[in-house]
């Protein structure tokens, strides 16, 4: 099956809002085994949305669009596509009442234009928006091809997508589609293209690499005719990444959006620890990453911001002498650090980071990305030297994702 | 001046990245008052690529493509422009210097295939890349039309644009164009929409939002003859704006990217106060959000992450009592943590936050959403109680603009 994506949408044109659709779109139709080939963004003018949709209908199975759903717009892209396909739209009764009970949802009267939301050519199939008023509708384009419709604001995008319109693209397929990803923290993406060159070579499955600041996800795709077929086939190859990456691998799940903090939450938990942070150069970084995990606050204790050298003295005791003897980025600082937060806090591990994220501030010495770990529980405590490279943004979410690795580590450790 | 954008990479269409290129030159485009119609994405595939760039240059005046330069990919879309324009490419010497110079910079041996990336129509005009190795080029692609490249990475491209890209552009129209940003917090966008309907509807100056969460950023764009006459023209509706959004507006500028954490160390500099931060249900945000403002270490002093209720006695000195007879999301906690932070580290002024993101937690006394911020200066002790809505996410990024802002207005008044 081949698919391709119209987006609509006169705002995207400016660069008022970023094409989040279009990524999300793209990513879930290559899980589902389809192919795009092409993504194409038009304003709110109907003559070029007909054009883009007549075009894409003539190299593609399926089309998608996103945005111009709603009355704000005069609904233009459902009417550009029914106009296409010579067809009229019909008032929907259930998808009248789900607008109508949207509205009373959000406490907000309901106009009566909103009800050209609710209206669809009649063979449409449609797609409840549990998050929003316009439903979305898979229409049928003739030879077997269809023109799928969604809203643009991607908090209803997302959920409509994965509940409604997947099952519902699923069925064109002969096969079932497995995916799992195995997320690796702590390894470039062209040494990892590197080690596993041959297995991405190979047709079923399929390994592909998706990327982000120090991490390498992999997703990892079978088909079969049934779920167990395509997972039997996925269980050697997971085995064989997991051999050839080893210990970078940080997890391996079902979920892509899996994050390093839910898998630190997760062993912390499993370990029975509290944790405490120490910060500097991440200002609270990696304490905010934690409770970004629902459920953090049975782990979580709380933790020490120390921006200025003075508050480190302040609020986790790190001694004058020892900032001015051994420079407030060392080994030494980051150690007392996470020795101080864990004693004010009273919690099982504390982890600290001391650094330069620069612009300003490097000497040849210890040039911007010079970074300092410090871990410390009960039994001891152990510091982590960096030397991370880019702007201040990543130099932080690096430091972040590395202390993030090494709490994960000691709780896994079996003698931390 | 009409453009188009057509971006080229399979990642692209797989997901793996998001296009940020594509929004990043709608938006400078839109600043430069060219007119873009339409973006395409297409995979690293020289017919389709070929096929969109025809019809790109049917349609435009000039034609930007992002990606798809360097050896990796063969030189995709400098080839593929050059094919369709009939012409060849050949070796520029100072784009080779330049690129045996980035390989130089970042320490690694050069490879001969590198110097590809140096070859381009006789005719072109390259435009340098500070931040990476493949030179971006305008080529001449017949009547007055232009196709210009662009690396991929983001990173290489936006200084790339900026800086080279786009005085070449502004060389083709025949006005000076001036922008100002007015930046908004605390006011929804169909308010704002509501309140300025008939300044959007002007030609000249044009006004445009762009919206992020909480925030409102109008766009200001005047042309004229020189640029004083485009300022001339800004300035009278800039008041208006002004006067109508009254202090929601907390910042006007020449820059689109300047922050509220901006405005507020700026604030906090020019009063001479010194900051700190005790938060829960933030973790740090708040904090870090402000440290990521370069110079922000001669204002922020550090802060206490106190999530669960134990570190707030712990760390803010909290009573234990207080937190069980009023509730540890209260008016009065969140007083008492601000008092706190502000003494343990001796600061003019100490902000904290206390609430409910959820999802769970909620009761009909206290939904998900309720928060309270406190604030303590020598002075006074004052909070401020909010209601937010959205998702775990959205609650904790209101609630550290919320922040921001009271920290904003504490620093310019008269006698806080």
């Amino acid at each position: 099956m081949i698919a391709e994506i119209v987006c609509v949408g006169t705002e995207l044109l400016m660069g008022q809002v970023a094409n989040t659709d279009a990524q999300f779109l793209a990513r879930e139709l290559s899980g589902l085994g389809i192919t795009l080939r092409h993504v194409t963004v038009v304003g709110d003018n109907p003559e070029r949305l007909k054009t883009e949709l007549r075009r894409a209908l003539d190299r593609a199975d399926a089309v998608l669009t996103t945005g111009g759903l709603g009355p704000t717009v005069d609904d233009l892209t459902k009417n550009a596509a029914a106009e296409l396909l010579g067809k009229e739209l019909v008032l929907f009764p259930e998808a009248e009442r789900a607008v109508r009970e949207a509205f009373a949802r959000m406490g907000r009267p309901m106009t009566e234009n909103n009800l050209s939301q609710a209206r669809f050519t009649a063979d449409s199939v449609l797609f409840p928006n549990d998050y929003g008023t316009a439903p979305g509708a898979a229409v049928p384009a003739g030879e077997g091809k269809w023109i799928l419709h969604f809203p643009g604001p991607p908090r209803e995008l997302q959920p409509m997508f994965r509940r409604y319109a997947a099952p519902f693209l699923r069925r064109f397929g002969r096969e079932t589609l497995v995916s799992r990803y195995i997320h690796i923290f702590g390894m470039g993406e062209s040494t990892v293209d590197s080690l596993l060159r041959d297995l991405e070579e190979g047709g079923n499955p399929s390994l592909s690499p998706y990327c982000s600041t120090g991490e390498v996800t992999l997703r990892l795709t079978a088909s079969g005719e049934t779920e167990q077929d395509a997972r039997a086939l996925l269980a050697p190859v997971e085995a064989e990444v997991r051999r050839r990456i080893g210990d970078k691998v940080y997890a391996v799940s079902d979920d892509i959006d899996l994050t390093m903090a839910d898998c630190v939450i997760a062993a912390l938990k499993a370990r029975g620890w509290t944790v405490a942070t120490c910060e500097s150069l991440t200002g609270g970084l990696i304490a905010a990453t934690l409770v970004n995990v629902s459920g953090a606050s049975d782990v979580v204790r709380g933790g020490l911001v120390t921006y200025q050298s003075v508050a480190k003295t302040m609020l986790a005791g790190v001694p004058e002498e020892l900032i001015e003897t051994c420079n407030v980025v060392s080994a030494e600082v980051a150690a007392a650090m996470a020795e101080g937060a864990r004693a004010r806090l009273g919690v099982d591990i504390a982890v600290s980071a001391t650094g330069l994220a620069g612009p300003g501030g490097g000497t040849p010495e210890r040039p911007v990305g010079t970074v300092f770990l410090g871990l410390a529980t009960a039994e001891r405590t152990w510091t982590v030297p960096l030397r991370l490279t880019g702007d201040r943004a990543r130099i932080r979410e690096l430091t972040v994702k590395h202390a993030l690795d090494a709490l994960r580590r000691a709780a896994r450790e079996k003698d931390a």
